[in-house]
This record gives C-alpha cells, structure tokens and sequence, in this order.
C-alpha cells in the first residue's frame, strides 16, 4: 500500500479519475454498505481503472475504520487505484499531530488523504465560528503534518463556487494555504450543486488563471448538470474530477463516474482509463447498483440497458442502413449493446464465454450451446434476467450439457409435490401466514408446515423443516437477501415479478432468479434454485 | 382553438416553453398513453403553464388522432398553452396540399404545426434518398402550405448538430427554407444526443448569428448533459426550449421540463411560467409519473423527494443554523420540502387546502385537522403516500370530522370479518389461487370464494360475488389499474409493499392506496378504500 498515484493508464498522474462512491456516494438515502460491501466495491471500481478510491473516513464512521484496517491487512490488493482516506482538518485552536481526528487518517495507512476544508466565508463565520486567518492555519496545519508523514494530499475546497461568488479573496486564501503547505490537487467542490456549466467553466479558468495550483472538480447534481459542469471544469483546464458510480449521493446525487468517464473517453478522446477499461462501464455500473441494492436506471447515459434502445418509430427503417448515424457513439465501446431484449447473454459468444467463468464447457457442444442461447432469450423476453443471477444461469448452462458434475440435476436433492399457502385475514385483524410443503427427499416423502410473517417467509420456514432432518448441509445455509422488482410494462393484477434470492453458506454467496405471474411462485424457482446450486457443489466435493 | 401563442405568462411570446412529453416523450420504453391518459397529461402541464403543447402525429398514431379529435370537440380546454401537431414535411416529388400526412396535421385543428426534417447532409442522402435541392424544396413547400392555411410553424431540424459539423452549408440551407418560407422558429434538435455544453452554445451562437433566425433546441440525454445542453443553448440566444415531463424520452431521454424550466426560472431569473407555476412544479412531475405508470425518480432535481432531503452527517447540525447555506434554492420556491419523510401534505396548511379541494371543510376544526396531520405523518413514516390517492385521503380527512355527509363511514357499505386466501402448486405443476371472504353486507353475513389467476386477482373477484347482490352500483365499478411498488430501504422477505388501485364507474375515476408487509393485504387495503369510496358518493347522490 505505498502507491500514490495510478497505475497503468495511458495519461498517468497526469489526470486523476477520483472516485467517492464509498464516502460521498454512500450519503445517498437508503445505501448503507458494510464494510464487505464496501471491499467488493472497491475491487470493482480497481478493476474498471480509476485512479483513486476514497474509501471513506476512518475514525468517524466504525464500517469506514474496519474497511481501511481490512485493505490495510492484504484483504484489498489494487491493481490500478490508490486507496485514500477522506477526514477533515485539524479542530480550531488544535495541533495537527494531536488531533484524534486526524491521527485517525495516518492509522489508517491510506497512501493519499482528502481533507475538506470551508471556503466560503459566511461558511467559515457561521458554521466553522473562526476568522479567515485560523481557517488557513487549520488548512495549513493539517496539509503540513499529513505531507511530512509521507502523504500525498489533496485538498476538497467545500462550497468553493458559492464562496468565490460571494468573496473571492477568502476562497482564494484557503486554495492557497493548501496549495503552500504541499497540497498536490485543490478540488473546487460545488457543494450545494447549483452551478450551470458556462458560468462554472469561467471561474474554473479564471483559478486557474490567477493561481497557477492544479485543479480538481467535485459537482452535486442539484441543478441536473453534474455531469455536464464536470466535463466543463476539465475543458477548462481542471485535471482531477470526483464521481461516484450511477451518481450516488446526497440529494439530486453527485457526477456520475459512468457518464463522465465516457463523455471524457469519447467525446473529448482523453484516455483517462487503462486500454480496454471503457468497455467494461456498462457491466461495472450494473455490478455496482446490485451492491448498493438500488435498481439500475435503465435510461442512464452510456451504461443504462436502454441507452441505446430505439423504439420502433420515425428512424426504424432508416437504423437498419446505418446503424451509427442514430447512435452518438458505438454502444460496444462502453461495454453496452443496441437492442434491448437481447442482453449481452444472449449471443452464442458471450453465453460460450461466460459458461467458461461459470465451470460449464460449452465450446464442443454447439447444439447445447443453441439450445442454451434460446432459452435465455426466451426466458428474458418473460422478464428474467441472468446478469445478477448466476448461480440460475448455471444450472441453465449445467441442464444443457453432459458430463459427470451435472448427474446432480438428474437426480436433485429434493423434489417438489406441492405446496400450499395460506394467508388468513381473521376477524380480529390479524393477518396470519402460513405454508404447507410436500416434498420428495432422500427416498421419501416429507410434510411440513410452518408460520411466517409473509407468505414467502412462512414457505421457507415449511422447507428447512421438511429437508432438515435429510441434508446436512442445510443449516449452514442462510437468506442473505430478498429483492422483488415489479417489471415495468406489465401493468394490472397480472404484473410480473422478479425475485432475486442471494444465499450464503458462511464461505461463499451465490444469486438465483425466479419470475412468474404470482409472487410467491417467483419467490419459489429462486429459493429451489439456490438449494439445488447448493448441492450440486457438495456433489462435487 | 385559435390562440397560437402563450398566454398570461410575463414572458409572453418571447421565450417558449415547448412541451413534447406526448410526442417525443411517448418513444420511453413502457410509455404507452392513452387517448384518455393523453388529455390528463395536456390538462397538467396548462396548469403548470408551459407555453406550448405538442400533442402527438396526427394520421400517423391512431391514438393521436383521437386525442386531437377529442381536444377540438372541447374536451380540452387549455388556459395557457397552445396545442400543437407534429409531422413529417410532404413526401419527395409530391405537392405539401395533396399529401395525406400533411393533411392530418391540418385535420387536427392544432393552431401551431411543427415540422421535422433532416438537416444532416448523410441522413438526407442515405435515409431520405433525395438531393439537397429536393430536401429544402420538401420543407419550403410544407411550411408556405401550413402557413398559407393560417398555422404557425415551427422547424425541428433533426439531427442539425451532427449535421453543422460534417457539412454547415446543407444544414444551414435547411433553415433558411423553412425560415423563409414563414416558420417562426427554426428548432436545433441534438437528436442523437451527443452534444457537451460549451461546444453545443458556440454552435448555436454561431447560427444565430450567421441566420438571424429566431432559434429553438431539443437536447436529448445520451451525454446526460441534455438540460445542461438546453440551458446553455438559451445562454446562447435560443428563445424556445423542448422539453419532456421527469426527462422521459428514447434511450436515456430528452431534456427534463422540470430542471430546466427550475433553471431558467432560479437561476436565471427567466420568467417562463405564469406567476406562481414554478411552485407547481414538484405536484405536476409527481402526478405525470403516475399517469406514465413510472416510480418517480426520488433524486430528481428539484422536484425529487430527496432533492434536498441531508442524510445526517457532516452538515447535520450546520443546517440548523441556516438551512438556506446548504440548499441552492429555497425548496419551496419549486414545491418541494426540506425534509423528506414529511411531504407537501403534512403541513397544517396545506392539508387543509387539500380538504377544501376535496370537500372536506377542516377549517373550523382545528383539533380534526391536528388529529389528521398526526396521522398523515405517521402513515407517510410507514411507506404511505397520499400525493397519488385523493380518495384514500378524504376518507381519512372525513373520518376526522364531523358532517351528515360522512356518516356512511359510521356505516360503511359492508364490513370484513375475514379473508381466507390460497395458494396451490399442485402436484400437476398448476398453480392456483383461491380466496374466499366472510362479510357482513345489509344486515346479512355473507360468504363467497372465487379464483383468479393470483391472489389479489382472485381476492377481488371473491369479495365481487359476495356483495353484488346487495350493492346495485357494484357492478358499473371496474378495476381501472394496478400499481405495486416494493418501498425501497425496506430489504428482506419483510419488505413493505405499496398497492395504488385505480378504480372507475364509468364516468369518473379515484385512486386509493394500501400499504403492509404483506403484499394480498395492501391490495386488500386498496381495494376496500375504492368501494367505501364510491359508496359515499352513492350515499350523496
């Protein structure tokens, strides 16, 4: 963990891809990662190329702490990021050395630290309570100690916009007191969002102009132009930008990692991404809104599984001569596709390849390999969807093929007779649910019922009691989550329902899918699914 | 049907804000209006007082054609905006007066025509198939035609950006054919939305003074710069700006109404709407999605429900002391609140301005209206929403006060003593769902049990069979539509499910709303609310 600066991307220190979806992202209603998430995280935003990952604050936040103290013990190996610690300046009337707070940054072996700092006056008066003089000096202070302990540091300039219209000198004399005491990047931070492009691109260029320091950017969408002032601030001469992946944050968001690294990459031809990382956008973004368990926009920019879908309309006829000239950019190159049904899987290659990721050889079986591809279209023209769910992908590809692992699914752990639910609304108000198995295991056939407080809880309840007693391994495996999405386009009581299972078994975790006209069947084919995917691997160990 | 132009804004003609939620943003994927649906969105938006309403292509939609046959028999009367037809320019080689498509336009009795054409020299060669000659000679002859017949006419010059680029002399020979064949406004369209914000201004700086043509833009989103793109263009010297409802729109979408008007009216001190709109703004986003049958984008800006909602965190205690120094705007001054749990509704005020819309005279009972503010605000902690279901919240608001009016909710239509609901995966592999109900309906304890082809399904049809006989009106009251929507930041098989039923008489419609951690028991919720609700109006007849 001595790196300070990217790895292997063509422009080098040069331009700084930041991201913070895991301490300015994580503020977004509703995301709350653990400190594992947050590792899983991490791994994928590396993978993609970004230049560094601010992890979070160690010290004020326990997850954040933990996180660092994991990444530090071996548990995040980086191949391109470096890992830095966001906190804040020393407290006013403190030294820096002293400062718990700040202690807490160095303890946390990130290479890089981002200290925010107020530089807006009314900023520093009324929140901060101090004069201008000791807002430097706790700016000054902190940079210094953090630099002569073998830092790099960064510098987020808190409501910087708003600050530099009110009073600019103050908000220059904070850029400045970083910039001195050896800040490598001072970030103009649009805080509260409301900046439009032109008149940001302007102040930009004129910091720039007047004090010669290395800018970053840092937008919130509150005026929906994140994005666009992002790239507007690097047209400007900012040399650093801060993103979160889909634009996570507080309020309207922040600049969205996606959408600018793909404006960046296409539209302005900066390689700001080692070779080969803008193809991987798409699968990366929709990897990353499963963590954060936020449905994916599927109109997002670049990544969203509509962005380049046309509706049969005025250009249909005219998209079959040239696809191009209706498309701003080639969908391949950001790792999307043109249709919509038709995901990535659905094509003999990619379904081939991720068969291969998956332990499931495919490539001497053409005639399973068609029929595989069918049933995933078909499935996914009814509403499934393989991308987050492999371990159903799996056993999709495993009936498919011969060969001696799969014997399991002839023969599988359990089999289902019926069942039966039942949820009574009784005459004093309570609504009570309950489940009745009839299954088929280890030669014989098994009754069960069990109470829950839903019917899909009450329906696992009733298996675990029938099967325990016959598969051992059973209690070691656990509901880890429970997603039900109601596919849009299917309006009225005969919506279809997606249900994502992810289950775990202490070492690994694995996500099956099941879909159907009634809930609780959907809730079923995925809980079946992630049993049977159990025992397939305890039938080959 | 006669006026062409905005009214009652301080504006007036001079700047235009053009809807085409009903045209262009009908190409959204699970978009699918009615003719119905069609006029509930135009009322909408004249409330809001957008300038201009593109309604649809009339001959080319069937749907469209209906929506503006039933607007000039007056089912719609428009207070602010203009209505206005989109189409083609007439087919090569033909005259603008005998095309049949040209003469749908006029058929519509729209009093504004506006006109797509190609101004991309690759788009008119290789889709159109004519020369440039022919293409200019398509728009001249189209607009003088319309013109001639008393329309006003606006130009969308499609793809015009690309175009400009790759060759400026055609795109600009376009222009100039509409401009002086008599079209008032010559639209720059980014049709494959590939535009950032500085480059896209310099281009429409640069036409508007090379033409000195009076200049519009459609931005489309696939950079998610389309409002930044829209609100540079004006920057720029465009006076006329298309927009959709929430962005909607093909791929990623078009310019959001919403951000940009809330733009143009905060941050630029345009006066666009009529005075007061800009408040409306959050109510008629929010009432849009629902018509379009689409989760709100909770991080919307502006309008979203977390658009200034702070996690608590860094700024918590900082926001007490002023909360403007961490708000870009006054939430207010868009409709929209602080807070986010606690909506528009809970405010005492505004409560009880929702009753007197709805009929509900809380103004003289202060204690009805604390009671009923207590118990919106507590619903609402819990996943309820009120925004979407006006009859849901004036059965609530009625049960608060007193009135001869509501005593049929001392004595509702009918009384549940239980439900019994059942689901089957036989062993056949069928699954069923059976649901009887036990009621009490005119002094009679009644029990019927039906099936459907799901629980709620078979839950509505059990409850049917049971009070038919003795509620005469029950059989003009139809199931209307069906939402359900798993509440996010409620993960886990104890997930909260929200059920917005739509019901119909025939002649009026209502919505109720259901919430529980059961998704059969929300609907029940539903479902009950939409009979004693129409029950009422019966009990008032």
């Amino acid at each position: 963990m001595t790196r300070k600066e990217p790895a292997d991307t063509p422009l080098g220190d040069e331009f700084h891809l930041y991201d913070t979806t895991l301490r300015d992202g994580a503020q977004r209603e509703g995301i709350s990662y653990s400190a594992t998430d947050k590792l899983a995280v991490a791994r994928l935003l590396d993978e993609l190329g970004v230049g560094f990952i601010e992890g979070g604050w160690p010290g004020a936040l326990p997850k954040d702490t933990e996180f660092f103290a994991r990444a530090a013990k071996g548990e995040l190996a980086l191949k391109h990021a470096a890992l830095v610690a966001f906190g804040a300046t020393r407290k006013a009337g403190a030294k820096a050395s002293e400062d718990k707070q700040v202690r807490a940054l160095l303890d946390s072996q990130a290479p890089v630290v981002t200290l925010v700092a107020k530089s807006d006056l009314r900023h520093i008066e009324r929140a901060l309570r101090v004069d201008v003089d000791e807002a430097c000096a706790m700016v000054r202070d902190t940079v210094s100690f953090l630099v002569g302990e073998g830092r790099r540091v960064f510098l987020d300039a808190e409501h910087f916009f708003d600050g530099y219209a009110y009073d600019p000198d103050t908000s220059l004399r904070v850029l400045d007191a970083a910039a001195t005491a050896g800040a490598d990047v001072v970030v103009l931070c649009d805080t509260n969002g409301g900046q439009l492009p032109l008149g940001l691109a302007e102040t930009v260029r004129a910091v720039g102009e007047r004090t010669g320091f290395r800018l970053g950017i840092h937008c919130q969408d509150d005026t929906s132009c994140a994005v666009a002032n992002s790239v507007a601030a690097v047209q400007a001469g900012a040399t650093h930008v801060q993103c979160t992946a889909n634009g996570y944050g507080e309020r309207a968001g922040n600049a969205d990692l996606f959408a600018v690294t793909g404006n960046l990459v296409t539209k302005l031809g900066m390689e700001v991404l080692p070779t080969g990382g803008a193809a991987e956008l798409s699968r990366v973004s929709h990897a990353l809104a499963e963590i954060a368990n936020i449905a994916p926009d599927t109109h997002q920019a670049y990544v969203g599984s509509s962005a380049f879908a046309h509706k049969a309309g005025l250009h249909a006829s005219a998209i079959k001569v040239d696809p191009l000239l209706y498309n701003h950019i080639d969908p391949a190159s950001v790792g999307n596709d043109m249709r919509v049904l038709v995901t990535e899987m659905a094509g003999r290659a990619s379904l081939e390849l991720k068969g291969r990721e998956l332990g499931v050889d495919l490539a001497g079986q053409p005639e399973a390999l068609t029929s595989a591809v069918n049933k995933v279209k078909r499935l996914e023209a009814g509403g499934w969807s393989f991308e987050a769910a492999d371990a159903s992908l799996e056993l999709l590809l495993r009936r498919e093929v011969d060969g001696p692992q799969n014997r399991v699914l002839d023969n599988p752990p359990f089999e289902l007779e019926s069942y039966r639910v039942v949820l009574d609304h009784r005459s004093d108000g309570e609504v009570v649910s309950e489940a009745t198995v009839k299954v088929h295991v280890a030669g014989k056939r098994v009754i069960a019922t069990a109470e829950g407080n839903g019917p899909v809880h009450a329906l696992d309840a009733a298996l675990r009691q029938a099967l325990s007693p016959y598969l051992s391994w059973l209690d070691t495996v656990e509901l880890a989550d429970y997603k039900v999405r109601i596919l849009p386009g299917h309006p009225g009581t005969d919506a279809v329902t997606r249900v994502l299972v992810e289950t775990t078994d202490g070492s690994r975790e694995w996500t099956t899918v099941g879909v159907h006209g009634n809930i609780v069947e959907a809730s079923w084919l995925a809980l079946c699914d992630a049993l049977v995917h159990k025992s397939l691997s305890v039938a080959g160990a």
